[in-house]
């Protein structure tokens, strides 16, 4: 096994053990071979989501594809948290940028939310999935988020799992007697009073959820109102934002 | 006074008092008529970083031009965080990303700092200056940050002011005795053991700072390090998250 540390993670689906070979191509070959341009007897890093990140070896190179041999282990499979992230589509370019930021900062699941107000209609799951594995391979963590298929506001509400509260950013701020609260605070609060610890965070579309929306999100009884300050926070924004506070609060950056 | 709320919201250099006139051209007259086709006796919110946000009215319309008279306040100005944004530019699109980013969570100064790795060797501050304004106008915000010229991080540092924490992100995490804390411990320990309430924040460039720059922040009294969880972000995720956490913890979001 060579000393040097790997320059390149590589996501996988093969399974990871010692003297395990296999053949990289697809996309990932491509970017080994020919944009890369790795060679016999270099190595690379390599993870799957489920066996840690190991060290490999390639072996022999060919067009868009090398054979790799697997050699020692690097890092094992952690516990990442559990958070889900449920946003408003916008265009595709903040698509791309939503997916890879939410990877990035460490969420489990990445699910498209179609409201009154979302412009896009057609979400490319295949091209959502391709940003999370580019994203998790550059920022170190071992899984690659789940990417779930686009689901309409109602029907999210009305299929949501008992065990899940659900973080979102209410941008009308408090109105009657419903109170909004900084994350901080919701998460412990809500995280006590419901004894639940499972989170998803639901960021709306630009300029918000349309007042019917917002009623049918705020009566659900899992559905935590929070606030992200006095300023109007772009959506892209108010995810980062988001996210961020809750891993401090309740995820891996504590 | 009309019971309308005005859609647009312009910052203005004018005094705002009660019955003012004045000429609203340039860039902000344009906007105005060309832009967004503003009639006369139409409504706008006004405010300049000093006497809180204010109706005016258009008296008269002429080519990218209006004539306003100031009607009724709206909004006390009020204290705004005191919170300084230093980061390594990158590259120009990015730039204007991280100056709408910054405007909008709330920071008050915004300053460009030259590092080794820096790639952007020339800064455009008036550029800078209308992406921050603008980005307040959208925000909601009463002031607009300030704009520094550009500086070295040698200079930032040896001309640092006494009352002030520099909070910075280090990639590299814990080295030898220094430790490295999440954001919302950093704030509360170092605030109390420095007896300073001030803060910046530093954002090193795409590949973090070098090893000299690196020690030579960490030295430096006043540098308080904070981890951003154990992924790798990139630099303008750790911007809003670092701005967004500094909020929740030390400034108006709380």
């Amino acid at each position: 096994m060579t000393s040097a540390t790997p320059n390149i993670r590589l996501f996988v689906e093969n399974d990871l053990v010692s003297d395990q070979e296999f053949l990289i191509d697809g996309n990932q070959g491509h970017y080994l071979i020919n944009v890369m341009r790795m060679k016999e007897g270099e190595v690379v890093a390599l993870f799957n989501g489920r066996d840690g990140e190991w060290m490999a070896r390639i072996e022999k190179t060919g067009k868009g594809k090398a054979a790799v041999k697997v050699l020692g282990h690097l890092e094992d499979q952690a516990e990442e948290p559990d958070l889900w992230y449920l946003f408003a589509p916008v265009k595709k370019a903040r698509l791309d940028y939503m997916v890879e930021k939410a990877t990035e900062l460490g969420v489990s699941l990445i699910r498209p939310v179609m409201t009154r107000r979302t412009v896009v209609d057609r979400v490319k799951e295949d091209r959502m999935r391709a940003n999370a594995i580019e994203a998790a391979e550059q920022c170190g963590r071992l899984t690659v988020p789940v990417i779930e298929a686009p689901v309409k506001l109602e029907k999210l509400l009305a299929d949501w799992p008992d065990d899940r509260l659900i973080m979102f950013c209410d941008e009308a701020g408090g109105e009657g007697d419903q109170e909004i609260l900084p994350v901080g605070r919701a998460v412990e609060q809500a995280a006590r009073a419901a004894e639940l610890d499972k989170w998803a965070i639901l960021i709306g579309p630009e300029g918000g959820f349309d007042p019917k929306e917002r009623q049918m999100i705020r009566s659900h009884p899992q559905a935590v109102a929070v606030t992200l300050g006095p300023r109007i926070l772009r959506a892209d924004t108010a995810a980062v934002a988001a996210i961020s506070l809750w891993q401090s609060f309740a995820g891996d950056w504590q």
